[in-house]
């Protein structure tokens, strides 16, 4: 092996390796394409990556990516803006927006309290929620942090940080997927389904 | 949603979906990443793209993915030149190279007869292979496409090419997988390392 090179598609394989949730394979997979396309298609993707980087900004009020600030969600007059959804991540806003019900604003914490990652409170975006908090306009916090420990976790934190506001704080609700057997549910998620049971 | 624009985001996940095995959910998440990165990291990535893509060139003997023309394998003067592997991709090349046992050279030809995905012979650098056999210096092709059925009709195609020349024509044994359990081997496998037994 010591005579063999092939520089270019170990550079470009370990460049794709550093993105998330992307192995070997995928990355010499992704490497072999883009060496195989013609020089200006891969120019066009590089351009598109940065362009897309730099045209990206971060909303000041609810901290989500955007494309401009006020993002187009807090500068929607048809929504409630009373209503703020506090999310982990932006694309738990695309998934919501997917869903097509919620007509409040959301606020992104850009990650979820992980004493395991290093993540405390102070590395996601609370004081800003604090802050929107404090100015008195908003009746209601919906929290809807993942569904694990450390969403748990998270979600009571901010409960406590924000009822001294006197808004209402809410959570989504646990429960049984919609279409998915009751054989397959895990024992916790049944008997969160059964606590949060609703009378017909 | 009409009111909803992020559009970097969108951008860059139309991006990484036209490369290939990517779905929706991947590209999302690996334009997330990136749009959450510094500016200069994606600048680099972007760079680095571009760069790999300019700094690869075709070796004009095996046709071979390098750095440069002719690759090292083809001017490595420890392998044998007489003996050519010829392989559907360069990613087969990287495999029967970290196997570690072949000391000959390659020959790439950039796919496999095809005709349902429209590639022909006239698609696969077969020319390069049969000029390089008329330099009269090759005693062994070994053929090492892959082993479904376009692989085998390219092997076909190739072994009745080749014999005019005189050269000896090899191809690589079937059988089971190291290491697997024969109750998991699939009937045509199972024959095929039956026909190919050997004497002990």
């Amino acid at each position: 092996m010591a005579d063999y090179h092939l520089t270019p598609l170990e550079e470009l394989t370990d460049l794709f390796r550093r993105l998330p949730g992307t192995g070997r394979k995928t990355a010499r997979r992704l490497a072999f394409y883009l060496l195989n396309s013609p020089e200006e298609e891969v120019q066009a993707f590089a351009d598109g990556v940065v362009n897309a980087r730099r045209a990206v900004c971060t909303c000041h009020i609810c901290q989500n990516l955007s494309d401009r600030d006020p993002c187009g969600l807090c500068t929607d007059m048809g929504r409630d803006l009373s209503t703020v959804c506090v999310v982990e991540e932006p694309k738990d806003v695309v998934a919501l927006e997917r869903a097509g019900e919620y007509r409040g604003v959301y606020h992104v914490l850009h990650g979820r309290i992980s004493p395991m990652d290093g993540v405390g409170p102070d590395e996601l975006r609370i004081a800003q929620l604090l802050e929107r908090l404090s100015q008195g306009n908003i009746g209601e916090v919906i929290l809807a942090t993942s569904a694990g420990v450390e969403g748990e976790a998270t979600t009571l934190y901010l409960s406590r940080l924000i009822k001294p506001f006197g808004v209402k704080v809410t959570r989504l609700a646990y429960g049984l997927p919609v279409g998915s057997d009751l054989e397959y549910a895990d024992e916790v998620t049944l008997m969160r389904a059964l606590e949060g049971r609703k009378e017909m």
